[in-house]
């Protein structure tokens, strides 16, 4: 097999060796059933390192392109999908592949992990809610049938309340209840849009938006972003250009980047998205993360033509294993994210929504923000003062006032894929900027998340990271060696 | 706005009405924000009843295309959809619509429902599974945080010794947990097609299922049932005319008509689908409610090409308000079904699927099964026992050995729909056969679903069924109206 592998090429040569493998794959060059080299012999002939070829294989195995058992080889896998576009392939399988490694990797013991910007489970209000999930338990039989796809009345009751505190005055028919933001993502794209039409991401932005929306075949432009936020000067060109079915924004301490978008622009985002009748979907997952003064009001807040479409859930204020968010839109929408639910899963577990229900109603979403908020200040400013400590001075930095999540500016030689296999090797993980893109990017970035770690961990990594930035021979390395590949988190 | 109605047109008169303003929508002709016509305004010009306009407006609304505002009136939805095809659209908003109907009619007091084939809410093992949740709690913050898309591995390795009765030899791996059967039917849709791909299912079928994988876009072939399940000898020439991505198949107990595949049929059906290498997407959903004898093996553990992939839960058997199922495949499609799982909700909360592990894996499952069965028979015996004292002579219906449905054929002049209208005028319901075909059928049907009422319900249901199917003047009335006229469950 030769594969043309071009090193001047932003996209990484794993991306490269594993798309031309998919493009043989779906013009029938390699039909099901057929053997693909080792890894060791394929290496060998490309003259890339055995990483790169099983970062390949692995992507293409994790996108169900190709099988491997145990000492017979690797195989085309039967049954595939010969339709999907080139673009959809590439982002199905790399996104999802790194959510997938994540989420492995955050079970993994001994990590020291910068990577999930998740709520810190030695947080979690475990004993106050699960006192909710008992007393759920006691209503009955409700409890345990199904609730509607619109969500349990009384939790959307208690949630219509909560959402004052964000500026917003919604009833309870407003509001369609949803296994966490990630199912309410993937409502939206299904209730408004179809394969192969086009949406306006922030860029970069929260990878599993990418791979939801890259799952339902959307074609994704990146709108960039700066220390205010989306930069709506470019957005309205961009939508006269791509015809988006819907902007995604995170305008309160946006993931990864940390920053909120400015009064200013969240008012232009606004008249620009009713001037076109373009769709918002906010995500407001973080606005309730908040170290100093407050979090900017929702856009939804300040809507008046209809057109936000507001998306949150508990897993960062609390719980991600409640898998219970919620979406509130104006009534012209609730309909078709009502029949999108259906279509998905029915209903979300009464039980779960009812423990929630009564949880917030006593008061324990507050007092565990009380309780928990100071805990991840304390994290953030750790990492923030080990970062001044140890990491060169050539790097910058955002530092967030919410929101779990530091972005880091790396200088222009750095290669993220070898320093995060070299982090791997010394027990760090962070998640490498090119996974919130929806391209290459030449500028390196590097996430890291100071929400699920202790402060120890914290300083143990972040002196880690900088030895491996700071090293003289380490940089020649990563110069020298492969300047483009990449692996995915494993 | 005139509307040209066929009243020899099978198509019912209020999908007519819809589809025709829909097809002004899409073209242009009725902007987003366009006034539609009062409901008596539009009834008196097309000559139709009231119900009728109502029934359309209701699918448009639940279909999102229109909406109406009390004191102002109705009007054209803000931000439609202008790409779906009209086939999406007639699938997309009657099949929703009427699952949504069904959900809400079961919260309504007071009527006598033989409409939702259900585990019977009195017979829920709440206490012993309210148990295995205390249990869960007490495991730890690993039941609040994410697990792998995959599902829990306890959950996992409890199924696949489960799964042996069966007669089917799984590992864990060979497992993913779905938050029940309709997420699987969706995650499959998403693994194996693409919007505008074909899929084959039973004619008639679960009436979830025909939504779920319209919703997604795909063109439904229906393949003919008779006693003896699925007609195999047909299948060939629809899989070279229509080559479709899979074909949906429930060979135990189907629902609606609860007949049971035979053993030739499953062979034959095998053979054919790895000759053609088609994935056959095996719904066992029912298998476990046997009332005689036993239930035929699943599919997948006759089968030896890897193309069977088996998708059940606890919905019928214990309790559907959990939202757990599962899905056991060959490992060439594990990878797939993990992404689309990954891509639709990160995973099913942890602490259900634990609890769900302690319960069967304490017998919970075998001890539940032990006593509800013979409730459930019992229910049976009673609807049938009350069919053959009520309904009139020319009726026929199934008698299943398992499950929930009985399926009841009845005569030709009959209209299901003012059948159903004046049922639940009487506070009777059932589903009419319509909903579970893929488009219009001339044979008139009604699924009598028996699981969730008791014996005093069954027969005073069926005793007014009698009555409406037997009187002489209400046959007559039913074929002189509104012989094409279709309200969906309200």
């Amino acid at each position: 097999m030769q594969i043309a592998l071009d090193r001047g090429n932003p996209m990484p040569l794993y991306t490269q060796v594993a798309q031309d493998i998919q493009r043989r794959i779906r013009s029938g060059a390699l039909p099901p059933g057929a053997r693909l080299p080792t890894i060791r012999a394929l290496a060998l002939q490309l003259g890339v390192t055995r990483l790169t070829v099983h970062a390949a294989y692995n992507e293409l195995q994790s996108g169900g392109w190709i099988e491997a058992t145990v000492g017979r080889g690797t195989f085309v896998a039967e049954g595939i999908r010969p339709h999907m576009s080139a673009a959809e392939l590439g982002r199905e399988v790399s996104a999802g592949g790194l959510i997938s490694d994540m989420l492995r990797m955050a079970q993994l013991p001994g990590i020291r992990s910068l990577a999930m910007a998740d709520a810190a489970p030695d947080l979690y209000p475990q004993r106050d809610f699960g006192r909710a999930v008992e007393e759920a338990l006691a209503v009955g039989p409700a409890m345990f049938g199904y609730t509607t796809p619109h969500g349990d009345p009384i939790l959307r009751s208690v949630l219509a309340d909560l959402l004052v505190d964000r500026g917003m005055h919604v009833t309870s028919d407003e509001l369609v209840i949803t296994s966490g933001v990630t199912q309410g993502l993937a409502m939206v794209a299904q209730a408004l849009a179809q394969p192969g039409d086009t949406a306006i991401v922030e860029q970069p932005t929260y990878l599993g938006a990418l791979s939801v929306f890259g799952s339902r075949g959307l074609r994704l432009i990146g709108a960039s972003m700066d220390e205010h936020g989306l930069v709506t000067d470019e957005l309205e060109n961009l939508i006269l250009a791509h015809r988006p079915r819907f902007i995604y924004a995170i305008p309160a301490f946006q993931n990864p980047t940390g920053v909120c978008m400015s009064a200013e622009r969240r008012t232009h985002l606004l008249a620009i998205a009713a001037r076109h009748r373009v769709p918002i979907i906010e995500d407001d997952i973080y606005a309730r993360v908040i170290y100093e003064g407050s979090a900017p009001p929702a856009l939804y807040a300040e809507d008046r033509s209809g057109m936000v479409l507001h998306l949150s859930s508990f897993s960062k204020v609390l719980l991600p294993g409640v898998r219970l968010g919620y979406i509130a839109a104006a009534p012209q929408w609730v309909g078709r994210l009502i029949h999108a639910k259906q279509t998905s899963d029915l209903c979300s577990p009464p039980l779960l929504q009812r423990a929630m229900a009564i949880f917030i109603q006593r008061g324990g979403l507050a007092n565990h923000l009380r309780r928990a908020l100071p805990r991840y200040r304390e994290r953030r400013d750790v990492l923030l003062s080990a970062m001044s400590r140890y990491f060169p001075s050539d790097l910058r930095w955002t530092e967030p006032r919410g929101g779990f999540n530091v972005w880091v500016t790396l200088p222009p030689f750095i290669n993220t894929t070898d320093l995060y296999l070299a982090g791997i090797e010394r027990g760090v993980a962070f998640v490498p900027g090119n996974a919130f893109f929806t391209g290459p990017t030449a500028q390196p970035y590097m996430r890291l998340a100071f929400s699920g770690a202790t402060p120890e961990v914290i300083i143990e990594a972040v002196r880690v990271l900088g030895e491996l930035l700071g090293t003289h021979a380490m940089r020649r390395t990563l110069v020298r060696e492969t300047p483009n590949d990449y692996v995915p988190l494993v």
